[in-house]
C-alpha cells in the first residue's frame, strides 16, 4: 500500500500580504505595536487566503499509540498509561480536555495503535495499525504499508473533520523517544542534543535512554530519507500526525503545533513538503530537552515559553485563545479613519 | 483631602499552599509538567483563598488621562489622541475593545482628567480631577490634593465593579514619560535606562526625551517618598490606578497587569503596601524600553513576551484566557486516582 502524499504548494501572496499589512498599519495604534500579534494575525491571513481571517471550528486531534521501544524503560510510564490517558481524554478529565471544553474546540482522539484495543467510545476514532509499534531496536517500528496507512488513516481523519484550524496533539508511552530518533536523523543533531526527560526521567535515565537511542539509530542507519526515517523510527500516531499535517497543509487549515513530539512530526512532513511550516502556529517552545533547538532548525517562532511538557495538545489548546485574538484585532479594530483618532505628529 | 490607604496584608497560607500544591501534583500529568501554568494556578489559589479557584466576571478599566508635559513633545502623537482614544474604546473599535469583547471582560473606561470633558457616555466613568495634569517640568503634575482625590476616585471605581478580577489599561499621551520618571525615582535606576520610545519616537525623540526627564526629576528631587513622587511626577490616570490596585488588594482581586505605564502604577502601590504584588499577574514583558527592568525590580514573571507596547490593558486582556486556564486545570482535570491512571515505574 502507497498514500499519496497531497501537493503544498507556496502560500507566498505578495498582494494579500500588503493588503493585510497595510489594513494592519492602519488600525488605531501606532504601527507595529501589538508585536507578535501582528505577525500572527498576518500569518492566518495568508493561511486562508484572507485579510479578514476568521478560525472557524477549531479540531484537536489527539493521536494516539504505543511504542515497541517502552518496553526498553526509555520512559517513566508503563504503557498501559496510553489506553488509559485515551479514557481519561474522552471523559473529559485530561488536561487537553478542559482546556478544549474552555475554548469550544472539538475534541478528536485518534486510536493509531494503542496496545490494548479500547471498546468503541463517542469521540474516538480507531484508526488501528497494530497492537504498538514494533521494537525499534531490533526491527523497523513500522513496515513500510504499516506507515503508509498510519499516513493514509492521518490524512482521512482529517479530510472527515469541519473548520479550518487543526490543533494537534498526541499520546504514547516512549514517544518521545521517536520524536529524538526523528529529530537526530533528519537533522544532524547528535542525538544526546534530541533526548530529554519526557514523563521525567532522572538525569540517570536521560543518559540511558540517549545509549539506547544511539544504539536504534545505529540499528537503522540506512533509513535516511524522510519516509524510511518515519517507518524505522516513529510511531503509528506520529505517522498519521504526519498524514495529518500534509492533508491540513494541503487544504490551507491554520495548523497549531504543540510541543516536542507534534514538532517532530512537522518535521517529517516539512522535509516531504516544505511549505508545510508556512500553515504552521508554534504554540509553544517545551520543557523538554531538543525541541528549542528543532523549533530553530525550522525556523519557528513559539508564541509560549511556559516550561510545558505535558503533550496532549495542551500547548496547542492553551495558545488558541491567542490566535483567535489576533484574527479578531485584524478583522476587528477601527482604522485611524473610521474612529476619527488624529495620526503621528509629522516632527516626532 | 487625604485618602485613607487600605491594608493589604500578606497572603502567606502554607496550609492552602500545600493543599492545591498537592492538588495540582496529583493530576494526571507529570508532576510539573504544565510548568508556569501551574505556578499561575497556584498563585491565584492563593489570591482568591481556595483550592479551586475561578476567575469570576472579569473589569478591565482604562483609566485615562492627560498630561502637560506632553507639550514639550515628549510623545509622537498629540494630546487629542487621549480623548479620541475614549471615544474609540466606548465605540469598540480599539485593540482593548476587541479583546474585552472575545473573553466576555466588562469594559470600563475613567475619565481620571482628559485635557477635553467627554459628554457622558455609557461605559464611562467621570471622576475628572482636571483638565489634564500640570507641566511637571515647572511644578509638580499634581497637587497632594489632586493626588489624594485620584487615589480616591481608582479606589472608588473598584469598589463599584462587581468580580474577583481587576485587568489594568490606561490611555494618556504622556503617560510613559510619568512612568519612567517614577520608575526611576523610586528605583534609583537613571533616567535614560527607564526611557523608551513610548508611542513610537525615534532614537533622537527617545534622546530628547530623557533629556527633558532628567530636568524634570531635578526639578522635583525632593519628591522621594511614594506618595510625593506620583504627585510631583505622575498623572492623573496613574494616581487612579495606583489607588484601584490597592483596593482591589485589599479585596484580596486577582490583578491583570498590563505594560510598562500599569507595571509603574504597581511600583508606586508597592512601595506603599509591599505585598500587592502577591495578588498581581503581570501579563508581559512589553516593547517598552524599561519594562523588563522594572519587571525585575518587582521580582515579576511576566506570561507574555510578544513585544507588544500598545497599552491599553491590550497586553492584560490577551493574556486573561491563559489565567482562566491555569484555573480550570487545578479545578477540573482529573486525578490518578479519579481516573484510574497508573503512576510513574518505581524504578524510573
Amino acid at each position: 500500500m502507497t498514500h499519496p502524499l497531497p501537493d503544498v504548494p507556496d502560500l507566498t501572496d505578495d498582494r494579500l500580504a500588503d493588503e493585510a499589512g497595510g489594513l494592519m498599519d492602519n488600525k488605531t495604534k501606532p504601527v507595529g505595536s501589538l508585536g507578535a500579534m501582528e505577525a500572527l494575525a498576518l500569518q492566518v491571513a495568508g493561511i486562508l487566503g484572507s485579510t479578514m481571517p476568521r478560525p472557524a471550528d477549531p479540531q484537536m486531534v489527539v493521536f494516539a499509540g504505543d511504542h515497541g521501544l517502552a518496553a526498553r524503560g526509555v520512559s517513566a510510564y508503563p504503557s498501559e498509561v496510553t489506553r488509559q490517558m485515551v479514557h481519561n481524554f474522552l471523559d473529559g478529565g485530561a488536561a487537553v480536555s478542559v482546556l478544549a471544553r474552555q475554548h469550544d474546540i472539538a475534541l478528536t482522539i485518534v486510536d493509531c495503535g494503542v496496545a490494548s484495543e479500547i471498546p468503541p467510545l463517542p469521540g474516538l476514532v480507531v484508526a488501528r495499525v497494530g497492537a504498538g509499534t514494533a521494537d525499534a531496536a531490533e526491527a523497523p517500528a513500522m513496515t513500510p504499508a504499516q506507515c503508509a496507512e498510519s499516513l493514509a488513516n492521518g490524512a482521512s481523519v482529517v479530510r472527515g473533520l469541519p473548520g479550518n484550524s487543526l490543533l494537534l496533539g498526541e499520546m504514547g508511552i516512549g514517544n518521545t523517544s521517536s520524536a529524538s530518533l526523528l529529530m537526530s536523523r533528519l537533522t544532524g543533531i547528535d542525538i544526546a542534543d534530541c533526548t530529554g526527560a519526557g514523563t521525567g526521567l532522572t538525569n540517570e535515565g536521560i543518559r540511558r535512554k540517549a545509549t539506547i537511542l544511539r544504539q536504534v539509530l545505529d540499528q537503522h542507519a540506512d533509513a535516511t530519507a524522510p519516509l524510511a526515517a518515519l517507518a524505522a523510527l516513529g510511531g503509528f500516531e506520529i505517522a498519521a500526525m504526519v498524514g495529518a499535517i500534509l492533508e491540513a497543509a494541503a487544504q490551507r487549515r491554520v495548523i497549531v503545533v504543540d510541543g516536542f513530539v507534534t514538532t517532530a512530526a512537522v518535521l517529517v512532513a516539512a522535509k516531504l513538503r516544505p511549505h508545510v511550516v508556512q500553515r504552521c502556529i508554534f504554540a509553544h517552545r517545551s520543557g523538554e530537552a531538543g525541541h528549542a533547538a528543532l523549533l530553530e532548525h525550522l525556523g519557528a517562532h513559539p508564541l509560549l515559553d511556559f516550561g510545558m511538557r505535558l503533550g496532549e495538545g495542551s500547548g496547542a489548546a492553551t495558545a488558541w485563545p491567542l490566535i483567535v485574538s489576533a484574527c479578531a484585532i485584524l478583522r476587528d479594530m477601527a482604522s485611524f479613519e473610521s474612529a476619527g483618532v488624529s495620526g503621528r505628529d509629522a516632527g516626532a
